[in-house]
């Protein structure tokens, strides 16, 4: 039987809110003790990565009160009811089922006589047969020529995500001879965006993935008729140039506009969806379906790590008891998310979304207002560059930010260069590690402007180089941090209701139908 | 007589804080009484830029009061202070003359005999002259042929700033003929980052610009070895291939290494170098000297507008001054840059440095522990874009972030489409003006699911189109800000002792000089 109750009327959060402050985070980690911690406390991850969080302020004392909330809080029942098909997202009425584009994790899921996870498979398969058509020349444009790129257009769930996971393994796919077609990606509705995506493209040799669940998002609508005006400018019939990723009842679905079409559906949210076809049909056709097919390996084996009950098992759980310590006992308001990696650039983009998006709410699952703070604010850049830039703030200013790094022992291209005694990705490495120590221990001097009073906490995934494998445990870790952390909250993660004012104030603008301050702002920027 | 004093020991600071919530946003702004607000509550800016801050939360009274913090605070002469050459960058003891790159705002200032305005200019006047050489033919690579590409390699100031003008102006220069030579940048020591450049441009045909001050950072002089290693691979003579932007103190300055040295100085810091020549090599290069010289002239008709001490007459000063009520008396620990302009999607990353690193400081000038919040957490993405991910928290999380929205009634690239009776552009600002109204004044509905608190505060910078003017106007907009805040604060906003640590710590793991806690994170990573 699972209790849907608030964080705050836990016995296990009060245990926890007594701890407060019981951990001396520079004492914790300095001399031998400070080793000891590093070996201590690290917990491994699907596909070899590991979670170490020995530079969080925490001990055996507070990880037993994280294990009596996980327990109390139901977090490993709770997500055995997602995964075996229960009504989740109780706003909107659906399951969530994003795991299931991915591997079986317990029941068969079925929906009006259909099994959810052989429908993911078999729209999975047909985009890898699609990419593999493309790939031989079998697809082609209208004069017979292979398609050189692909362009994503959506926005939101159906850029972030897979924008960011293509950055991540271009270089190892050019690296490891499997990058097949170049992905851009447009998004936004500046017609800049567009505009500037087209002008540095072959057009002729493009072939246009357009993403819309519903198939009535504005912006990607719009883009897609950019596009469509673009290509016949140039004498080419958009249909040889366009697939659709959308519902199948939506209007796109059996439209002749579109060379193909692939089917996700509302079980699946856009910001849960890169490991659908959302993601799957441009990284398949970027990479090939077998690097796909390794990416979603890599989440399906996080997703097995996320079911364990012993926390110390099971990392996604630990993280995101960690950051409720953080956010609702130490009062931190925000967390960056700092990967050692030039290929993550947009991951913490796509974390901002995942986060932000499924738990920055002020209500709980049953519309009550909730009297203790939720998600927070999330942001990030890849390190060493954050280093030379925000870094002063998380070191000296007056608040303190936890820190999530990630790092990887090898680089994906392959070159490097000795300068000084090391490699470029030894520096690299030594620096992150360098940064949880000076964050953590700070340090004393005579000059106060240069004193760092450290007991700032960070944790750090590492792993031996981002592949397709890891780069997909990464991704579902993630998911299922912020699942749990709904599930402690007492949040509805799935559901975004806080995004439609806009919208509904923006088709009034466009229809001219405002007053007051609306209707000065309108006028104010001419629309 | 300048005095230097703490925030919480104004007068006016007190009377500040009594006005805590004396504003009723929603309230404020609805009916025509919000229409009078957003009348009555905008300055022009310069280039023909306006702030409208008729969403923030004051009124004539905390606008009373801000002013005379400004006065009591002595912003005014402070500034002026610092524009005449005075020590304001005490802990470095130096001065602070980003604002002399871009014109002549008070006395002459010479130091050691030197003429610095005439020396900033002297160093444009030679990046505008090797530029017109390079675009001329004049300037080739060793096979005499045109130089397409040019590659900034540049790390934290010498990087995210003229990264951001770039992207900001690439579709205004392509649609204006003005596009000379595309540019890239290489600026994490992660060795996939120089190898990603690398292997997308034509490197026979590219000018690599080398950007350090010192002539000692480690992530820029590697990527440099990184660069010429590749160079010579393929043949070519990486002295043929290479320019410095460095002072002439460093060990770059003579060097037969490169192709011209152009200098700066340390009286310029890094994130306030896009004015100098660290932007201007490069942007020149991009974009011809006279863009660059559009791009200073709008950043010094706004640095002339920060010197008006009637604050309803300085942007930059009210600007900074509701932050730190928000800040101070709001306690609203971060703040989202959110631009409608796909152009300045890298422009929130430059800002989260030029704040960040500026204010996120815990002690005064004089080195003594400060009692109040100093600089807050800055993050953003491009609108629309961020309606889609992480708007959701800022509508209805449990913490309020205040908003600095910039919009545009023109785009860049001259082209759109029409749909459903309505431009791209349209749609674009028709969703920033719902959007400050739906945060501002929220929505009741009988599902709190679907209630919106408003009360979230928002400004907007509204300008005709992003130009080199206007970009120049924008940029210098915010430097002033994060300068009038610093004064308020009483920091020093102009060094970055928190950076140093974690270098020094690097270099330790590197020298496999370390124990305890560093030696077992290195150990992890394999360093």
């Amino acid at each position: 039987m699972i209790n849907w109750k608030n964080l705050d009327t836990l016995a296990a959060f009060g245990k926890l809110a007594a701890l407060k402050n019981s951990v001396n985070l520079p004492e914790a980690m300095s001399g031998e003790n400070g080793a000891a911690r590093v070996a201590k406390y690290s917990v491994p991850m699907a596909a070899g990565l590991s979670y170490n969080f020995a530079a969080k302020t925490v001990d055996d004392d507070v990880l037993e009160a994280l294990g009596e909330l996980a327990a109390e809080a139901q977090l490993t029942e709770k997500f055995a009811a997602l995964y075996n098909g229960e009504v989740i997202n109780t706003g909107e009425k659906r399951l969530v089922l994003h795991q299931l584009t991915r591997g079986q994790l317990g029941d068969n899921v079925v929906v009006e006589g259909t099994d959810k996870r052989a429908f993911y498979v078999g729209e999975q398969k047909k985009a890898a047969d699609f990419a593999e058509k493309v790939h031989a020349g079998e697809i082609t444009n209208a004069a017979g020529e292979k398609f050189t790129t692909v362009v994503q257009i959506g926005i939101g769930g159906s850029d972030l995500g897979p924008r960011a996971m293509y950055l991540a393994l271009e270089n190892w796919a050019r690296q490891n001879g499997t990058l097949k077609l170049d992905a851009r990606f447009i998004s936004n509705v500046d017609p800049d965006d567009a505009a500037s995506v087209l002008k540095t493209i072959d057009v002729a040799h493009s072939l246009f993935v357009l993403v819309s669940k519903s198939g009535t998002t504005l912006e990607t609508l719009t883009n897609e008729s950019f596009v469509k005006d673009a290509l016949k400018n140039l004498g080419l019939d958009p249909s040889k140039h366009m697939v659709a990723v959308t519902s199948e009842t939506s209007p796109l679905a059996k439209s002749s506009d579109y060379l193909a079409a692939f089917f996700m559906d509302d079980f699946i949210g856009g910001r849960y969806s890169s490991t659908s076809c959302v993601g799957g049909v441009v990284l398949s056709l970027a990479f090939g379906p077998e690097v796909f097919a390794r990416f979603l390996d890599g989440a399906h084996q996080a997703d097995m790590t996320a079911k364990e009950s012993n926390l110390m098992k099971n990392p996604a759980m630990l993280d995101a008891l960690i950051g409720v310590y953080e956010r609702n006992v130490l009062g931190y308001p925000s967390t960056a998310v700092l990967p050692y990696s030039q290929a993550l650039s947009r991951f913490p983009a796509h974390l901002q979304q995942l986060d932000m998006e499924s738990n920055g709410k002020h209500v709980n699952r049953f519309g009550e207002p909730l009297d203790y703070p939720t998600g927070p604010v999330i942001f990030g850049e890849p390190g060493t560059n954050g280093q030379h830039s925000f870094y002063q703030l998380l070191h000296q200013g007056t608040d303190i930010v936890p820190l999530q790094f990630v790092g990887f022992r090898q680089n994906q291209a392959g070159m490097d260069v000795d300068i000084q005694g090391s490699t470029s990705q030894q520096k690299l490495c030594a620096n992150v590690a360098a940064q949880i120590m000076a964050f953590a221990c700070g340090k004393q001097d005579a000059n106060p402007n240069k004193t760092f009073e450290g007991g700032r906490p960070s944790s750090i995934i590492i792993g031996e180089q981002l592949t397709p494998e890891t780069l997909g445990a990464l991704l579902a870790h993630f998911e299922n941090k912020v699942m749990f952390q709904g599930f402690c909250w007492n949040l509805n993660s799935f559901d975004q209701e806080g995004v439609q004012l806009g919208k509904v104030l923006a088709k009034r603008v466009l229809a001219h139908e405002t007053d007051g301050a609306l209707k000065a702002y309108s006028d104010l920027l001419a629309i």
